[in-house]
Parts: structure tokens; sequence; C-alpha cells
């Protein structure tokens, strides 16, 4: 709509949208006012809303998803890409900062979320110029197997939030049920919503109503056109606050047939910026499923823009639960942070501009 | 154990199991009593077994998941591989005849799963030698963007459970979560897991108990093994009447790169029936996505030993509101029974041994 | 070209193309001369020839090659569609009835080939309306490792000539460089380029001028347009007699990360009998890698219209120097055929309308 | 064999190996001599070789690939790793610089490429610590159509050549045919094998024995082990100067069904440090297919380690005949070129302990 155009003039426009039979999707942005037509508006004629009073253009974004789209945003800001930042305790995931998610596949006891909580917080406590970590650890694992471990439950929760408190660190961890996302969202800050339930859209429905920051893995043959779909079922629900995260996807090369358990897709880092307004992170622990290759691919994944990294640490890898092959020693992972900070610091330098 | 054993020999080996820290999956097959020890037994030795009285043999089973092993199940039978049987409403699938579950991708309206199930009826009646049919529509329909048509909900259940009833045919309907496996349940005859949620094991675990008919599709990117893992879930929770459906996989040459929209995959069957006591069946309509080849496929399925074949048939396509494009016309579905029921024959005399 | 244009007005059009910087394809079709405009012609307006006297249409052919489209074949011939066959000492492959290529991976000794050839026979001999068949043997054997046996070169060739000569089969064997296309050419019948070489372009450049029948393979990461683009570079040099040959292909679940050693993509033959005239047959041996699947998922082949399958079978599978684990042994072989027979009969009356 | 060891025990050796039937691979490393048995040697056992006098140790190379694995390298040089450095003109490929080949996909005219060369001389005079660059550009291109451009062939290599003189550069290009080896390495310092090409073992057998320094492209659907094999070929044929380019691969997302041309493999990198002496680079223009992600994936292959960048860049790109949407501007290289050589400095830092 112009700038500055009344109310009676969007309610016109809207009443022409619901007479045709689509639904409205009314956006206030920073300059203007636009309004959506949801739907399959493929037959739908730009004629039809021109000669309306106050209709400064009409606009057919070409993606199957809108929220998520940087052109739809980039529309609402008057030209001007803004890409979203989600805020949790201060710590802000698409700034300027690299932020860093690390913890155990899998909360196994009391003693190791905070023994790995403690020794994360060592590791952040000698770096200047980075973001407070943030604790992850399952407390019920989507297992391939019925056999393997699948978490503890509830007491898991009790345990992460309470490393968390004590270390000051906000925590997250997967949710794997609607029936859980309440239960969940009274222990942690980000619920994450793992690969296996990309297209689960019933529980993206619910995560959208719970208003909570989200963490949304891509599935393993998720194209990125369904990633943002998927990222579209949560903001359309009214969560503002989604973070995506690449995890290696499957291809002739995965699992037995190469070096690693997925393919890792930190490249699409790079063309996400182009797509989507929100952060856009990456996991190397599962996408190459080799601890001697993390701390390598992770740079390659900062390297290309990545605004957060999602590591799996253990104080005794060997161990493990869950993943131990893939989990790095509390040693490793000092590394890497250190290394990532000083990548991102060079990031900034030749990609956005800040030194 | 050894055939005729006694009860004591049994818990002898079962207290030593625990004591080790594994669980205990006890199973009676028709010659002798099996002693499952689930969990990670790679470290386990033999050894500690044989020589505990009643003990015949300790044998490892290779494969991920063992309810779902033809290995493990011929074991219990002692030695003769015996394939499942899933009976709904006197409807056999995995007997000798060929299943053919048929209907709307989508419940629209009453007047069109009416409609849809009186020509399939019709359509059946003028075969000979062929099972009855099964009438399939979905009521909560998963799709990529949230604004596409959704489903009718339970609306469209109450539909299709009329139209079963009205022309005597059992149906089948996907569930989407955990909370709806009840209300569903109540409807239809089959519950569908859709391959969006092939790895959703929470709501594997719930239909598990459910002890409802499950028809589980593999997922688009899910191996052999995960799919067999998947049905293990349901299986271990109780329910013994899992069936598999084939809908094609993601490939380099799917969606726009190739003339499918997914790579067909019904060559799978004939390793599934190597692997697994399950019946097999295939979605021609989703594999191909595009009605003119959804006949030849299917009849290529049928060929390769399916036992049933899900097939997405709509009184009128062209205003389908879920995947149009790759619905038969009703004509089209009578020449597919037709053909399928004489490749089936054909099946039986060179692969079964039946005429 | 209008139907009785006469050969001034074709020669202005052709002026005009070349004016344009654009290359000339002319063919004389059966009731027309239909001249085609070769190179990116996205940027050309129909406008500019319409104007022409002569010319009758000007029809964009929408896919990336010509020769090798069912489009542009059809339109040759006024509009019916026209599937190529390719006759080989009489054996027509593209015709009404199946034609099975069989032998061994790898000639390894003369007696090795003979034996073939004449358990080959023997099993053909007591078909009834099946088509000879055709005896396959490598001479040059493209292997990932340089280790393992690379064939007999030139004296594999002459025996396996001296066994298509004593049984009365014409032979096929594969051509691994261009220096070779005229010495194998003396030996063989039929040329195959390999799924390794498929992209090859200067190999199908030199097996186009040889004029030669080619058994062309699909590549294991090739789209099915970029089978037909290899395609075209064979028709383009000059050979009409192009078969292709889906042989699977590489994806998430080939090799070890499930039961086949390719994805096996019969089904794509429904697809490319849409889109070209060219004949298609499979080849079970190498989409599957495992003996026990093979006659199933060639059945499922001959079921969706396939028209030869290449086998690879062997006198003594378990001493084979190549590719034993997937060699049938020729008792195996003889109960392919007899089903293969049978299936092709139900194809033709389901699918040709024949009987 | 032990240190040390006499001619006589090394003859003895390499006399049984013959005897029972392999070849024998015999090898001076630094410090011992190493006999390698070439060909399957599963069945093979240790203890027939143990007895033999001057025999240290029986080791089991687990690689299908000998000369191109990093575990049989180490062990000639007594247990330290040694990566190979090939040398061209004096610039070091897998030394500590990073080495930039960059120009356009194909050499179009005389000025064309002087353009290309002269530009990138002027930027590559503004670096400092970065290795002289390499000049790259096609003169027979494979491509999918046959009517697309294919190169000017030998006027295009004398072209070539003439501008890698003039600027001083060392320049590397595709040889599509055995044929053409000769004539190739008349003009140029390194032979290309394209994608295409990877299991071309006839065209590798034949580089291998030209000696040349050789960049071998990862197939779009090939394995690491494929692509070690392939170098294998080359090596086994007595040619140590081979160097590998990861280039992308297929995926379900690739082409049309996702941002990129192909998936980009870069964190491959990694992989094939561990496993291969040979240095290891990377494609950008090929991975991606968009000009737009080019810089910000290089970059983060430069991260992972690449030892080299192959870029298209083009005077003109919007008037290119052969890959133009994914040729970078000129002063788009430049900014590649030095954001590059930063991220290289710091990767040397945080992974090679150097500064």
């Amino acid at each position: 709509m112009e700038m500055g155009t009344d109310e009676k003039n969007i309610k016109r426009v809207e009443a022409k949208i619901n007479e045709l039979g689509y639904e409205v999707g009314e956006i206030h942005g920073t300059t203007r006012t636009v309004i959506g037509i949801k739907g399959d508006v493929s037959e739908l004629n730009e004629d039809t809303f021109i000669p309306l009073p106050g209709v400064e253009e009409v606009i057919r974004i070409s993606k199957p998803y809108k929220l998520a789209s940087l052109e739809y945003k980039t529309l609402l800001n008057g030209g001007t890409p803004v890409y979203t930042r989600v805020s949790v305790d201060g710590i802000e995931i698409g700034g300027d900062k690299l932020v860093i998610m690390a913890g155990p596949c899998a909360i196994e006891t009391k003693q190791q979320i905070m023994d790995a909580a403690k020794s994360i917080d060592r590791i952040f406590q000698e770096q200047e110029h980075i973001a407070r970590p943030i604790l992850r650890g399952g407390a019920d694992k989507p297992r391939s197997s019925p056999y393997s471990f699948q978490g503890l439950g509830e007491e898991g929760l009790e345990y992460l939030a309470e490393a968390g408190e004590r270390y000051k660190m906000p925590t997250v961890t997967e949710v794997v049920s609607t029936e859980k996302v309440e239960l969940v969202s009274k222990y942690v800050k980000i619920l994450q919503v793992g690969a296996r339930n990309m297209d689960n859209f019933e529980l993206l429905k619910s995560i959208g109503q719970s208003g909570k920051p989200v963490l949304l893995k891509r599935g393993m043959a998720a194209t990125v056109d369904d990633l943002l779909q998927s990222a579209e079922y949560i903001l359309d629900n009214g969560n503002s606050n989604v973070i995506l995260c690449l995890r290696g996807t499957k291809s002739f090369d995965s699992g037995k047939n190469g070096p690693y358990r997925n393919n890792p897709d930190a490249a699409y880092a790079v063309a996400l910026r182009k797509l989507t307004p929100l952060p856009t992170g990456f996991d190397p622990s599962h996408s190459t499923g080799a601890r001697y290759a993390v701390k390598g691919v992770a740079i390659g994944a900062v390297s290309m823009g990545a605004d957060f990294l999602l590591v799996e640490a253990h104080p005794n890898p060997e161990k493990a639960l869950c993943d131990g092959s893939q989990s790095l020693h509390m040693e490793e992972l000092r590394e890497l942070v250190n290394a990532a900070n000083d990548f991102r610091g060079l990031y900034n330098h030749h990609f956005n501009g800040k030194d």
C-alpha cells in the first residue's frame, strides 16, 4: 500500500481478497503496510487490485514462502534488506558475533552435564570478543533403533536447566512431539526441531504458537525450498524467532560409501543469506560424524558466514551413550572455539565490512 | 533355547541378561522359545550363555532390527521362513492376491468421496480373482506449504467412514500426530504413517500401542535399514500388523531434474522379500507424480512382487485440491486394475509356484 | 516447410539461418522437409522466418536434443509417432519381441565364452516366439582399480567373434576409446558405450561416424536429458542405430548403504517411451549387483516396457574374474528367459494392443 | 623389509610373490624398501612372508589404492606422513601458499585470453605472499549438447600458450581423449582430466605415461575411493605429479532443485588430507554455477585446507560463449584473491602451525 494510506483503503483491499476466496496476511513494516494474499495465486490477476485506492504496487513473490523470504521482508522495509536477529538472554544470534552452542549429544547424568557446562564456561572465559555460549544436551533422543538409549526425559531437562543456571548459559534441546512442547518450554530457552521432524508440520505449528526461539534443522533430503517452507509454518503461526541449522544431507557418498556420515552442506549458508532473513548455522558433528573432521569443517562453515555452530562435545566421548565418535573432547572444543573466533573476525572484515 | 526346555532354565538365562545390564525380549515361536537380548551386544560374548542349561545356540542377528527381520522370524519357526499376512475385514495383505488401495489424495467433500467409492466399487465388481479394494483418502494432509489445502480433519474422517461402510470397503488414512491416533482409529481400519513421519518415533510408538493395522511409508531418504528400524518401533510396541509401502525416493534426478517427482523404488520389493516377513507395497502416484506413468510403473511393481498398490484416483483430477496431476481418472484406474490383476497372476505362476 | 515446397525456398531459409550465425540441420521426413536451426535459439524470433515463402510453421523444440526427441520425429512424420527399430542380423531391437543379450562380464578364455554361447543357444532353442539372443562379453574392461583384471583385449574379441559365428548370435562388446572403434568394429555387431563413458563426447562422435549399431548406457548420475543429449552426439554424427540402456544410478542407498550396488532405474523406461523414439533396455546385473535379485528386477523392467535386457551369465560365476556375485548361473538364465518371455507377452497385450 | 636388508632378500620375496601369481610393486622409500603385492590379496596369508629373511612386517593396506594412500606413503617414510608437492615453473602446489588458477571457461579469441591474462597478472602483482597464478582456458570443451560451442581446438591452445608466455604464467587445459595427450602436452604445463572423464581409464593411463602434471577432477557421482582409484591409474603408470580437484557432486538438490548447479563438496578436502598425500583443490565455479556464490564458497574451501582454487573469470562474462553465469568479472576475482590470501594465512596459523 502507499505510505500513509488510511485504514479504510486497507480494509477495502482485504475485503476484496476475502471475496475472491483467499486469506489475508497483513503485515506492518517500518515504512508501510503490506497486504499478503495467501494461497495459490497463480490464476489471480494483478489488475484486480491495481485500481483500488491506496494500492501502490502488486508484487508476485516468486518463492513458495513469504515470511521466510528476504525478498518479501526487504519489500516491507522499503527496499533495504534487513536480517533477523534472535536474542536469547542477551545473546544475539544473527548478529556480528559468532554464537557457539556446545554440549553432549545426550544428557546422561547430572554429573556429566555439569562437567560439560563447567568446561565450556571455562573455555569461553578465555576468549575475548565472542558471544557467550549456549548449552546443548538431549533429553529425548530420536534414535533409529528402538533398542538404543532414548534419553532421560524430564529428569534430563531438569539437569540441563540446572547446569544452564549455574553457569549462566541459555540452553537448547530437542522437542520430539507436540505433547512435549509445553513441558520442554518450561526448562529451556531454545526449542530444537530435529532433522527427522523438519516435515512434522503438526509439531511446527505447535512450536509456532509457543513463541519460543526455535532452532530448525534441515531435513536429510530437504531442499532449501523445503526448509524455508517449514520455517514458514512456524513464522505463519506467529513466531518470528526462527533460526535455521544445516546438518548435512544424504547423498551417494554419505554413510558407508564415504568418509562422512552425511554430506556437509555448509555452503548452503551462502545461498540462504540471499534467500532469507533468518539466521543460519551449521552442525559439524552430524554433518561429518567423525571427530577428526569436526574442527576443519566447522571453520569452513564459519568462513562461509554461518551465524552459529552447534557442536557435540563431551567430558569423555569414549564413554558417551550416543554419538561418541563424533563428539569433541573439551580440549578439542577449546581449539575449535579459538580458531572459529579468529575466522569470524576475518569474515566480518571481508564480507560484512566490519573490523 | 532347546525344544521343551523348562521354565526354570529360561528364567535363569533371563536373569543373567538382566544382571549384565541388558533388556530381555522373550518370544514364543511355534516350535521353541527364543530369548532376545536387546541393546548394543557388540561386546557381549557368546560363551557367557552357552554353558547355561537349556541353551541350544547363541545366534547374533546381524541386522539392526529383530522383529522386522526374516532371519529372526525364520529362526523362531525352526528354519522355515514365514511371511506375515495382515488381515483387514477379511482382506489379506501379503497373501496370494494383490490388494489395491485407491481413492483421492484428499477428501474434499462428502459427494467427492462417495463418488470415488462408488466408482471404485464398480471397477472391482467386474474383476474375478481379485481382493476387495481398500478405500484411501486424506483428512489431515501434511503439505510443504502452510498455504496449501490442509484437509477437512474430523469431518473428512466421517465422510470416509461413511463411504467405506456404504460400499463395504475398509479404509486407510494418514495420522499426523500422536494426539490424533485415538481419534483416527475410531474412523478407519488402517492407520497410515506418511513418508515425512517415518522417523517420527513418538508417533510410531503411539501407533504401536494402538494395535491397529499400520501402513508405514518409506521416508524420502530412508535406507532399507532405516525403514525396517522404524517398523521395529511399531513391532516392539506390541503391534505386529505392519505393512510397508515404497513411495519413491529423492535423488539427483527427482523433482525438476527429471521426468518424475521421485525416483520410483519398486525394485526394493525384491530385496525386502529377502530381508523381512512384512508385506510390502508400492505407491505409483507419489513415486512418479505424473499421471501418464502411473499405470506403467505400477505394473512393474506388481511384477516385482508388490503385495499391494496405493493409488490416487479422483472422480475429477483436473479439479482436485491436492496432487491432481498424478491422480488417475476412474477409467484409468479400471485399466490399471485389470492389467495389475493379470500381471499378479503371472507373478504367482513364475515366482510363487501358484496358478 | 510446406509439403511439396521447392528447393529454392528451402535454400532461401537455410541462407537466412546461416546469415544469422546459426548452423542448419536439414532433415527429409516421409511427408515433408524440416529445417533445424542448431545452437542457442532462445533469442531468435519466429517472425524472422514465418514470412519466407514455403515456410509452414516455426516450432520451438523444448528439449535440448532434437534427433533423439520423439516430439521432433513425430513432427517429421506429419504427427504420427514412429519408434526406431534397430536391426542386427535380422534381430529387431525395439520391435514386438523382447531381445535378450547375455554372456559373461569378461571374456576369460576361449573355452569359457564358447561354453557360455553354447548354453545360451540351447536355452533359446527351447523358447518359442522369442527373438534370437545376442552374445555379450567384455574384452577391454574399465575397472575402478588398476589392479583388477582388465580383459584380454583383441584376443578376447577374436574368441567372442568365433563364439558368435559358431552359434549364430550377433555380438556386443564395449569400446573404451576412440582409437579402438575401428578394431572393435571388425569383430562385433554392436558397439557398447559404458556408463563411465556416456559423457566421453569424443568417443560418441567417433562411434557416430562408424555407423555401427550402438548400445549407449546411462551414466551413473546422468539425468534423462543428459542421456538423450549423449545419444544426440551419435545421431548428429550420422548414426541412427542407437539403443539406450538403463543400468542403475547412484543414490543415497546405493553401494554399501543399501541392498543393491546401484539404484535400479527401470521405471525410466516408461518416461523414455514418451520422450524418445529410441529403443530402451535394462541391465539388471549392474543395477542390482546381487544375483538373487536379477531375475525379479529384470521381470519388472520387461513389464515396464524394456525393449531388451542385458544380463551377465557365466558358466561358473563362482570362478568369474569379474562381477561374479551378480552373474547368473546358466540354469538361472533359463528361468529368467522363460519368465521374461511370458511377461513380454502380457505387456504386449496390455500396452501395445498386440497378442 | 628391514632397514639395510640386502638385495638377495628382496629378490627372494619378490620371487615368492610372482610364484603365487601376484604382481610385484617395489618402492624405495627414504628409509627402507617396501615391496607391494598387487591384486586381490584377500585370500593371501601374512604367514607366507613373515618367515622369509629380511621381512620386517607384513601390512595389509585397507584401501583399494596404494600409491594414492597416505597410509602407504607414510609407511615408506618410516612412519612420518609426507605430502606430495607438485612443482610447475617454480610454483608449488601443495606447499604453504595457496595457488589460484584462473581464466575463462573457453578460449574464444586471441584478444579474449590475452585480456584475461593481463588482468589476472595485474591482480597478482598487487598481492604479497601469494603464489604466482596459473592461467586456465578450455580449447576442447566437452559440452552436454553437440550444438553448444565446442572450443577452438589447437588454435585455442596456441593462444593460451602465447598468453601464458607473455604474462609468465603456467597454463592448464583439459585433454578430452588419448589421441590429444601429445598435442596438448606441447602447449600447456598442466593437463586437466575433466569430471566427465574421471572414469575414462584409457585416458588416465595415457596421461600417466606422459609424466606431465595432472589436475584430476572428481566425477559428479564419484566417491572419494573412486577418485583415489582414478588417481592410482595415473600414479601406477609412473606419473607422481597428480593433483586432485573437487568440483561439486550431483545430489537431490543440485541443478533445478536447489540454488547451486552442483552440491559444493569442499568439505571433502578435510577427509582427503587424512587419506592421501596428493594436493587437493576446489573449483567454486562449477560447484555453484552461480556468480554471487563463488567468492563465499571459495573462501570456505580455502579455510578447509584447499591447496588451490580453480576459478572461472572472464573479461566480459555477459558475452561468454560458455558458463557465463558462473564466471567472475575481473574485479570480483581481485576481491576473491585478496580475501583468499588472508584466509589462507589464518589457515596456516591454525592448522599448519605456520605464520
